[in-house]
């Protein structure tokens, strides 16, 4: 058992906390294949594996002493006779979801099958530093608790999306661009401090966005995912056969600085024409500015007027909604550069499932057809013909229901993938 | 057991035959260890997994007692004192392993343990259709077993690549460009017609080649490779954590049609300016061509008067080696390019390490100079810093090693992986 409280100085190392969860590589596999379906009968199981049929009985047994499994009512049988359906016990105990995001705190608390029990956001500077937002994460998170009667559960796992470059195995952020006193700051090492038996796990925003998106879509059979981040930055989460890819020095989906234009403009980080540079947020607004300044846009004129003299991305969304021409240019301008990029990942990587997330995205329709236009042109028919391009379905969400996820995986099925 | 004669008429599918090889989750784990790093000690196998040490013994004396496993002589532990080493049973049974290119039957017989007992290559046209060609693989390695005694052998397992795009579930090629007559015959169906009690398995040759290069790299810890084959073509073979990647249609790695010039020429595929028609071996014989006919290349020209007014990608790389500027440029433009288009991929997946291998690779360092130049100039630092580029070592073997472990990965690994 999982100890319900949280002794002051006990520190308890991950590994020892899986051991105490004893779950056998067997059944993690079973847990794995019952938590993305939400609730299977042996039969299924049976059917989703390669085990027999008493391995399988033996297993849920095992799991349900173990207090993990429970049933969960009856499904049909291929014989028309009932059969009991078994999901993980949520009353085994809680989860914690973190998204921290440049300007905002996201968070979520969750039993262990997923359902959600509290959440609260509220807008917060990263820039404050580790010690202040990561205090009151906590705080916030303890408030939670009390609020909603909650005290005396066990918190097997807290998944932790930050906005920047993490080493994923030392549980730090590396050279984050905007989050200036978090530098190599050991986040997992002081959250488990204030979380004592408590298993912590960090991960950058888009990853735990691509996750999020991965495991919402019920009924979908695509483990092979590209969710692409378009707002001042552009990024990539991706996830390869059901879980996070994160590349061999963990920067796997950073696209935001492939070359599209040689002879373009110079990108802060030394190179010519990144995509970012041409199709980011901050592109868009200075390509705005310019049709202001070139006459070309009475309603971003109109904009720039009531914002004081700075238009951001989001004037020119509001702009091409009201038909302005020179809005709707910029943002299919950006959508192409955004398209050819995706087109070359498609060739190579054929994901089932292209999402589109991020403030950008909000740009609707216009933004979304020059991307699947783009797609479709350049890339090879046997990769587009079944690839859904879509906006996130759960938008601001995808980031927190992430973390939930990343929590629960890294919970029980680190034997598998390990 | 598995047994040990091939009784005609016999089917088992590839299921049950996994079932008698009765492995347990935990033991394919150690296994998977064990095949990577060759032998290893019960200290070893603790280090490298989750697992207690008690499940450990447990395993491996299951895995002894089903003559899976084997003790391979003693190794040190921490304390100085000596710790039974354990491999795999290369007595257990044969593997076979065949790479089926355009021109050529390459096929290799090794044990358990990968050990090679026999091998041959012969010139033969896959054009010749499935029938002629199977069959013939199938006499050579019938000849192959009995000229090296191993008749009373059983054949665990059979990996077989092809030279086009395999529909990998279904076990054969789809709308093959240079295998005619292969288009949708059942590969995987008729070999085991013919090799009862086996698993056969198949796969298209750059994504064995990468599994080859995969599992040669001894003493790396490179999870993730992109494996790129220059010759007329240009694809790709990509390891995700240890595995072949294959994309949800399976076309993953198909990076010969990304576009590289929107203005160039248009490629068979219907596109302007793919890869592969600006850089692949085709492309690079033209350029010859119109260099000696625009009297750049005495060299050239010396060589297309001995091959009767045909410059092929051979001759380029032979004129290089004598200096010939105008062939050295032709060379450096199509590294150029290819390495374009590696440094997008790089930023996307992050791989550990590239290689490259294929007809054209053979030109040596000019080539890949100007690779590494493009994707170092074009990539992020991050991904860069580490990340050797550098041409296959295995060259031609590459695909039948390959091959021999597609067979073993799917025999030992399926209940893991899966």
């Amino acid at each position: 058992m999982i100890a319900s409280v949280q002794l002051p100085g006990e520190r308890v190392n991950q590994e020892s906390l899986q051991r105490k969860m004893e779950i056998s590589c067997a059944e993690a596999v079973l847990l794995d294949r019952i938590r993305r379906h939400h609730a299977l009968t042996k039969n299924d199981l049976v059917a989703l594996t390669d085990f027999s049929r008493s391995k399988i009985a033996g297993c849920v047994n095992s799991l349900l002493e173990k207090n993990i499994l429970t049933k969960d009512g009856y499904g049909n049988n291929n014989c028309g006779r009932r059969s009991v359906l078994y999901t993980l016990n949520g009353n085994r105990g809680l989860l914690f979801g973190a998204d921290i995001g440049a300007t905002s705190i996201d968070l979520i608390i969750t039993d262990l099958n997923r359902q959600v029990l509290a959440r609260y956001s509220e807008p917060a500077l990263v820039a404050d530093g580790p010690h202040k937002i990561l205090d009151h994460v906590s705080e916030l998170l303890t408030e939670l608790l009390k609020n909603h009667g909650l005290v005396n559960k066990p918190i097997l796992a807290f998944g932790v999306g930050v906005p920047g470059p993490v080493n994923f195995k030392q549980g730090m952020v590396v050279s984050p661009p905007i989050m200036p006193g978090w530098d190599q700051f050991p986040i997992v090492e002081y959250l488990e401090e204030k979380w004592p038996n408590t298993l912590v796990i960090i991960d950058n925003d888009v990853n735990i966005m691509a996750l999020g998106e991965f495991t919402k879509q019920e009924g979908h059979d695509n483990k092979n995912i590209i969710f692409i981040k378009i707002g001042t930055g552009i990024g990539a989460g991706i996830i390869s056969n059901g879980e996070i890819y994160r590349g061999s020095s963990g920067c796997a989906g950073d696209i935001g600085h492939i070359c599209v234009d040689k002879n373009g403009p110079i990108c802060p980080c030394g190179n010519r024409g990144c995509l970012e540079v041409l199709a980011g947020g901050a592109a868009i607004a200075e390509r705005a500015m310019r049709a202001v300044r070139e006459g070309k846009s009475p309603i971003l004129k109109k904009y720039l007027e009531k914002t004081n003299g700075v238009l951001t991305a989001k004037e020119v969304g509001a702009a091409a909604k009201e038909g302005d021409e020179s809005s709707i240019e910029i943002i299919r301008e950006s959508g192409r550069l955004i398209g050819e990029v995706l087109a070359v990942l498609v060739n190579f990587y054929n994901p089932g499932r292209i999402v589109i997330g991020g403030g950008v995205s909000k740009f609707g329709n216009i933004l979304l057809a020059s991307i699947r236009q783009a797609v479709i042109k350049r890339s090879l028919p046997l990769a587009t013909k079944d690839l859904p391009i879509a906006f996130s379905s759960i938008v601001d969400d995808a980031g927190v229901l992430g973390a939930i996820n990343l929590a629960l995986d890294q919970l029980l099925l680190r034997q598998i993938s390990d």
